[in-house]
């Protein structure tokens, strides 16, 4: 069962509007036990004032103790299991490249690696070339010409890449050719199914093709791939919730993740101020919002809890832009937590408050961990926050008679 | 889905220990409306203080409502899904007495009974023989000899005893020979499966022959089979969580329901302070260590009160010389409540308290049913409190990218 074998069949349509406000990474940690968290510490009226109108709780992204990637975190946030749904490592790069890929098409990690007169690796990061050195050789491989195939090839950073594969007959099931040591030669890529066996063919050759390509480089004079995945078949917001859906993002992975669940990426905004134009701009074009917020996560990884709690603030005072529209249901939450303390991404329960005329709120009165323990949402997985905005949007119908 | 699909793949090695403390049927209830319940009322300075530091919660054993056995509570609380693994009821027996089952065994309660010259059924439990009368009996058992099959038979208490059958090509899915009435005879062995069809034959062929070893007897002169069962097919500790498991536990029962997921059995404790010595003991060998307390339990079903909280407070008492060896996640929980005002396992979800470094502290001051209900693990199934204590240890990776 899956919650949208429910909401498919329960959607109704009407005139309201949904916002998404993501803060990525908004679950954080005390400095010192007992102590507040960011969240906690950040002056945050405007979320405080959402809070006091709506009914909180705990998001958890994918189960207790599960701390997710991107992928998975934005998955459950948008309404799909994300232990059902998985992006293979591929296609999460290509995404996060900016890289948009059409159904049937098989995205590859590429590394370049230096190889000796053997043909054995002897770095498996070719010394990690600078991106500048890297960038004219991916050109080079776009010469790879394999018939039936179209392939692209793309620089990522440093002695990454991505290789897409469009044609038909190409399934994901590949196994990586990385060794993952040296001194031997680079794997041949294998087939896991029988479907896959044209795919691993393309890789082999590819590979070949690449030496030839790269064979008067010092360093970067071959390659692996690794992460061979198909573009994930998810179900599209508008199949299964019935909502054209708006992503207004900065950074290309979350453009690209919301463009997998079929929503539309609008405008260039590179500033929190410009994403709120874009907002405005399209409000009455969409039904559902969803606004990436970069930078609560970015500054947790560094491990800064004073810019941490700086960015959340300076997240909070978008809202009256926000509000401004008379949305009809706000959702503030993040896709994990990514508290400073650790400089990564946890697996604690995620802050979320969700604002809307008959949500029944509870006693929370500011926005953070601690009060969101005793929301009204309690804890709860995230897929689970859809069909949540759908219900408090007036937008799900009964369910039987 | 499962949560070991992600702890199998997640799990990483560091040098963190994890302690699990189970009071068997910790949770009760108040003796009336509105009182507090026996760990409310017990004085236990030591889980107040890991309560303080930690972050509390309420375990559901199974699932809203459910009233677990031993078995389905203790899988619950080592992460396998209660409901998807289940252990027969010959296997549960055959465990509780200390018999290691291994693989392809297949185990068997029997009830010695008194037939009339007809054959039919005129008492189903034999009289209840005393333990003293049917030990010799078993022993007479022994004498069954079937080819190609070993068999063991081994006694339980009164009129109760366990066969186990071991050999090639037995399974477990045969009906019980226990008509459930008395005035006709026992039910012929009938196999549900083709695969137990063998079972089906030598479980025929044992009634056969021990009605022959037990002729000459006035009250125990038949037998009865039931609950035939494979042994449960567990996968290891090791493998899904890539933990070196120790168990300390004084009963039969639990030592073999953890020797079922792997766990090594360690030391011959007959007190908790036996059971901290092998603790101690074994600190540097093993990586989690689950420790069994009864008497929570035990006390519960005698309905006696005061004894429940008197065993709470002494198990409080062993707290320090666990904190002594500075283990990094400490859990107190138990496999399900005994309220000593039911005098019997029941539903009611378990105070759980879960102490380590970045746990996340909640406003719980003390370790209690209701003070658990505000806690910041919230109310979850017990199947998720392995992942819990592997995040806080620092054992599992990030899922996805």
């Amino acid at each position: 069962m899956d919650i949208h074998d429910l909401t498919r069949d329960l959607n109704t349509k009407n005139d309201t509007k949904i916002v998404l406000l993501v803060a990525d990474g908004l679950g954080g940690l005390p400095q010192e036990p007992g102590g507040l968290t960011e969240l906690e510490i950040a002056h945050t009226p405007n979320f405080d004032a959402l809070v006091k109108q709506g009914v909180c709780g705990l998001s958890l992204p994918v189960l207790p103790g599960i701390s997710p990637g991107s992928g998975p975190g934005h998955l459950g946030l948008f309404g799909y299991d994300p232990v059902k749904y998985q992006i293979g490592r591929g296609a999460l790069e290509a995404t996060g490249i900016g890289f948009e890929l059409t159904s049937g098409d098989v995205a590859i990690r590429g590394n370049f690696c230096t190889l000796d007169l053997a043909g054995n690796i002897t770095d498996r990061r070719a010394g990690r070339i600078p991106t500048e050195e890297s960038s004219p050789l991916v050109e080079k491989l776009r010469n790879v010409d394999i018939p039936g195939v179209e392939i692209f090839v793309e620089p990522v950073k440093e002695h990454r890449f991505v290789v897409v594969l469009r044609g038909v007959g190409l399934a994901g099931h590949v196994d990586d050719t990385d060794p993952q040591q040296t001194g031997v030669p680079p794997l041949e890529p294998v087939a896991r199914d029988a479907a896959s066996e044209r795919t691993a063919e393309v890789c082999s050759e590819f590979v070949k093709q690449a030496r030839g390509l790269l064979a008067d480089q010092p360093k970067a004079n071959g390659c692996t791939l690794r992460g061979v995945a198909e573009k994930p078949q998810l179900p599209s917001y508008q199949e299964v919730y019935g909502l054209r859906a708006a992503a207004i993002a900065v950074y290309p992975m979350y453009k690209g993740l919301a463009r997998l669940v079929g929503m539309d990426v609008v405008g260039e905004a590179n500033t929190l101020d410009e994403q709120m134009d874009v907002l405005a701009a399209n409000w009455s074009a969409y039904d559902f919002f969803f606004i990436h917020f970069k930078y609560t996560d970015s500054t947790g990884e560094d491990g800064n809890f004073a810019a941490k709690v700086a960015k959340t603030e300076q997240l909070d005072q978008s809202v009256p832009r926000i509000l401004a529209l008379n949305p009809d249901v706000v959702i503030v939450t993040g896709d994990h937590s990514t508290p400073s303390m650790l400089a990564s991404h946890s697996w604690h329960p995620v802050p979320t408050l969700l604002s809307a005329r008959n949500c029944r709120t509870d006693r929370c009165e500011t926005f953070g961990e601690t009060q969101c323990i005793q929301g009204g949402l309690g804890q709860f997985e995230a897929k689970y926050l859809m069909s949540l905005a759908l219900a408090n949007a007036g937008r799900l119908g009964k369910y039987g008679a």
